[in-house]
C-alpha cells in the first residue's frame, strides 16, 4: 500500500471520529458538571490531524484492494484507540497520563471493558458518556469488520460461512461491497442499542444510565457508568434486560439481517454455532448456579440463580458486567467462567473470545482425527450444518487455535515479568485476549494497579484479541509489504 | 478384540512383569535392611495372575492386528501401573494405601517421576531400587512403543517421519516387524544405561546411586533415591554427566540406531528435530541463567550458571531432576520452565510433553496460514527436512495439539474442585500430562499433601500423556469395538 493511501485512509478516519468527540460535549453541557471543553479541543485536534493528513492526499486512488484490508483494520484500532486517549488526558478529571488514557481508550473501543479508573460515579457526565461512547462505536466498527471486511480477507472465523467460494479474490475492489453490507447492519446495530435502552429505561434506569449501558450492552463491551457496575441497581429487571441483550449481541448480526427480511426465528434455530452458543452458556449457567449454592456462596437458591446465570452469561459472551465480586467466588468457579471466555461470542458479533464456530469446528475434527485412526483407510469429511468444510478452512481454523494459545503464554510470561502473580497475570491475559474485561485476584476489580509495562502489554493484548491476532501478524510480516 | 486375546496379553504382560520383582528381593538381600519378603510375595501374586489368564487362553491365535496395538498399549501402562502397586503396599516402608501405591507406581512407569513420598533416603534399598527400576521398564517399553508400534497405528508423532508410507495399514501383521525393531532398540537403550551408570560412578557416586539415577535419567523419569535429588550430590560432575544424558536420552532413539549403524554423527546434524530440541533448551538456559543471575537469586555467576541450565535441561526435556528448589525462584522463571515442559523431548525419545517435532511443525504451518493470507491463490506446502507433509498429517498434528489443550484445562478444573490452588493445579496437572515430575507451590517438593480424588485424577493425566491421549481416546470410543 503506498504512504499517501495509508495516510490518506488515516485522515478520513481520524476526520470521522473527530466527530464523536461532540456528543460528550453535548452531554456535558447538558449537564453542567464540567469537562466540556476537553471534548471540544480533543474535536479540533483530532478534526485538524486527520485533515492535515486527508486533504494533500484527496487526490490519492480511493479504491482499496482487498489485501489492503489488513493494514485498513489494523489502524482501525491502533490509530482511533490511541487518538480516542486524548480527552481522558486533557481532562481534569480523571487527567489520566499517556499509558492509563490509551488503555482505557483502547480498552473501550477494543470492547474489552477492562478500566484503569475507580470513582467512576464521581467522574463528569461528558467522560463517563464518552467511555460509553468508546465502546458502541467499538462495536459497530466490529460487526462491519467482521462481517463486510475480514471474511473477504479470510480471517476472523466468517470466511468459514462462504466457505463454498473461497477462491482467489486478491484484486476485487473491497468499497461498494462494504458499503452495501454496512449500511444494513448499521440498522440493525442501531434498532438494537434502541431497543435496549428503552428496555433499560422501563426496568428502572434514568435515560443516561440506560443509553450509556445500552451502548456497552450491545457491543458486548462491558463499561458501566458505575464502579459496581450492573450490581449497583440491585434489579433483577435490570439484570434481565442486560442477560437478554447480551445474548443478542453476541450472537452472528448476519443472522439478525437474515430474521428481520425473512420476518421469521428460523434462521436462529437453523444456525449450529447458535445452538452450540447457547448451549455452552447453559450448561456453564448450571454449573455456576448449582455450585454457588451448593457452596454456601448464597444461602437462598434464588440469589445463587440470578447471579450465577448473570455472570456465566456476562463472561461466557465476553461482556464482563458484574453484579458481584465473582472473583471472589469459591473454588473452580471463577476459573471455569474465564475459560468459557475463550469461546467467546458468535463470529459477526461483537463478542470475543476465540467464536463458537471455531470450537465447533474443532470439535468435528477432534472426532473426526478419531475416527481415521480407527478405520485408516475411511474418507470422513466434516461437515457443519449440513456442508462440507474444505481442508484449507480447518487448516485456518487450527491455526487460529494454536496462534491463539502460544500468544497467549507468550502474554502471560511477559506480565509475570514486569512482576505480577501467576494468577493476575493468567486473568488479566485472558480478559484483555478474550476482550473480556475484569479478571481475578489482583485485576479482578479493576487494572489501576498493573504497572506501566503490563499495560502496554495488555493493550497490545486487547488489539491482538480485536484483531483476530492473524490481522496484526500478517500486516508485521516482510512478504504483506513486498511488491 | 477378543475377550479370550485380552485375557492372553495381559496374562503374558503380568507374567514377564512379575519378573521384575526379582531384582528389587535381590538388592534387599545383598544390602539387609529389609523389604525382600513384599518383593517375592508380589513375584508370586503377579505370576499366579499372570499364568491364571495366560495359560487358558494359551490356544488363542498370537497374532495382533494393527488396530490392536491401541488396547495393547494402554493395557501396557494401565495394567501394569496398577499391579506395580502391590510392593509399595505390601512392604513395612513405605506401606502406601492403594491410592498413593498406584499414584508412584504409574508415576515411575509413565516416567511421569512425581512422588507421594518423603524420606524415601530412609526406606529400605529394596524399595529404593524399585521404584528406579520402575522407571527404566517403563522407559523401555516407550521407546520400543513409540518407535514400533505407535507409527503403525498413525498416533504419537512417529508417524510424521513416515510420512511417505502412511496408506491403509489395518490388516498388516503387528508381532513380526516389533520383535525385530524391538531388540535393536534394546541393545541401545541398555548401551546408553551403561554408560551413563558407568559415567555417574566415575563422578562420584556408588554403584547403588549410580545404576539407580542412571535407570531415571535414560528413562527420562526423575525419580532419585533421595529426597534432595540430584541436589543431593552437591557435585558438578554429577549434574554435568546427568545433563549430557538428559539430552540424548530425549533425543530420537531411531537417531542413536542409525549414528551407530553408520558410525557417524551426521545423522544428529541432519534432523532438524534435535537442531530444534537443542535451540530450545539452549535459550530457555539461557533466559534462566541470566535471570538467576540479574535477579540476585544466586550472587556468584557460576551458581546461577549451573543452577539454570541444569535445571532449564531437567525439566525441558520432562525429566524433573532438580537442583535446588526451583519452585521457589521468583517472578515468571518456574512458569517459563513448566511451560517448556510441554514442547517436551523429540518424538520417539522416553521424554514427555508435545514432543519437539509437533511444534516445528505447528510453527512452519502457522507461518504457512499468514502467508496464504497474503496471497490466497498460491500454493504453500510446508516442508520439514525438505520433505513435503501431507495434509492428512498436518490435521493429525493440530487435532493432537487441540485436544491436548483442552485436557490440560479440564484437568486442571477438576483438580481445583477437589480444592487445588489454581498455581498449584496448573503446575501440577502440567507435571503430569506432560510427564515431567516436579509442579509448582503445593506439588513443587512432591505430591503427598493433595487429597485421594485429586490423586486419582493426576494418575489419569499421567496415563493420557504417556498414551498421548489419542490412543485412550481410541479405545474408550464405541466405533472401536464395534465389529
Ligand atoms: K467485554
Ligand atoms: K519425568
Amino acid at each position: 500500500m503506498h504512504p499517501a493511501a495509508i495516510a490518506k485512509v488515516v485522515g478520513i478516519l481520524l476526520t470521522l471520529f473527530s466527530g464523536s468527540m461532540l456528543p460528550p460535549a453535548g452531554i456535558g453541557l447538558l449537564y453542567g458538571d464540567g469537562a466540556v471543553q476537553p471534548f471540544l479541543i480533543a474535536f479540533l485536534v483530532l478534526l485538524g490531524l486527520g485533515l492535515a493528513l486527508w486533504l494533500p492526499c484527496r487526490r490519492t486512488p480511493a479504491e482499496l484492494r482487498v489485501r489492503d484490508g489488513f493494514l485498513v483494520v489494523v489502524l482501525f484500532w491502533s490509530v482511533l484507540g490511541a487518538t480516542g486517549a486524548v480527552p481522558l488526558m486533557l481532562a481534569e478529571r480523571p487527567h489520566l497520563d499517556l499509558v492509563n488514557a490509551v488503555f482505557e481508550s483502547v480498552s473501550g473501543l477494543t470492547t474489552t471493558g477492562a478500566t484503569v479508573l475507580t470513582g467512576i460515579e464521581e467522574l463528569p457526565r461528558a467522560v463517563r458518556f464518552y467511555r460509553q461512547q468508546l465502546q458502541w462505536l467499538g462495536g459497530l466498527g466490529i460487526v462491519v469488520v467482521a462481517l463486510a471486511v475480514l471474511p473477504m480477507l479470510g480471517v476472523g472465523g466468517m470466511q468459514l460461512y462462504r466457505a463454498e467460494t473461497p477462491g482467489p479474490m486478491k484484486d476485487t475492489k473491497l468499497t461498494p461491497r462494504l458499503a452495501e453490507t454496512a449500511k444494513a447492519l448499521w440498522y440493525i446495530y442501531l434498532g438494537l442499542t434502541a431497543a435496549c435502552a428503552l428496555a433499560y429505561r422501563l426496568a428502572g434506569m434514568d435515560w443516561f444510565d440506560a443509553v450509556g449501558h445500552a451502548f456497552s450492552t450491545v457491543a458486548i463491551g462491558g463499561f458501566s457508568t458505575y464502579d459496581a457496575s450492573i450490581g449497583y441497581f440491585d434489579s433483577t429487571a435490570v439484570e434481565l434486560v442486560a442477560v437478554v441483550f447480551m445474548l443478542l449481541a453476541g450472537m452472528n448480526f448476519a443472522l439478525h439481517f437474515g430474521a428481520v427480511r425473512r420476518r421469521s426465528l428460523r434462521v436462529y434455530a437453523a444456525d449450529p454455532e447458535v445452538r452450540a452458543y447457547l448451549g455452552i452458556l447453559a450448561a456453564s449457567a448450571a454449573v455456576s448456579v448449582l455450585f454457588l449454592y451448593a457452596s454456601g456462596t448464597f444461602d437462598r437458591f434464588p440469589d445463587a440463580l440470578h447471579h450465577g446465570v448473570f455472570q456465566a452469561v456476562s463472561i461466557g459472551t465476553t461482556t464482563g458486567f458484574t453484579t458481584h465480586e465473582y472473583f471472589t467466588w469459591p473454588g473452580f468457579l471463577p476459573v471455569m467462567l474465564i475459560l468459557t471466555s475463550f469461546v467467546g461470542g458468535c463470529a459477526g458479533s461483537t463478542g470475543g473470545g476465540m467464536k463458537v464456530i471455531r470450537w465447533l469446528l474443532l470439535y468435528h475434527q477432534g472426532r473426526r482425527e478419531i475416527l481415521r485412526l480407527i478405520h485408516p483407510a475411511a474418507m470422513v469429511p466434516v461437515k457443519v450444518g449440513g456442508r462440507v468444510l474444505p481442508e484449507s478452512v480447518m487448516g485456518a481454523v487450527w491455526g487460529f487455535f494454536a496462534v491463539y494459545v502460544v500468544t497467549f503464554a507468550v502474554l502471560m510470561l511477559a506480565l509475570m515479568a514486569t512482576g505480577l502473580d501467576q494468577v493476575s497475570a493468567f486473568s488479566a491475559v485472558a480478559a484483555t485476549l478474550n476482550n473480556l474485561g475484569p479478571g481475578l485476584g489482583e485485576v479482578g476489580a479493576h487494572f489501576g494497579t498493573v504497572g506501566d509495562a503490563g499495560k502496554w502489554i495488555l493493550i497490545l493484548a486487547m488489539l491482538l484479541g480485536r484483531l483476530e491476532i492473524f490481522t496484526f501478524l500478517v500486516v508485521i510480516t516482510p512478504a504483506f509489504w513486498r511488491r
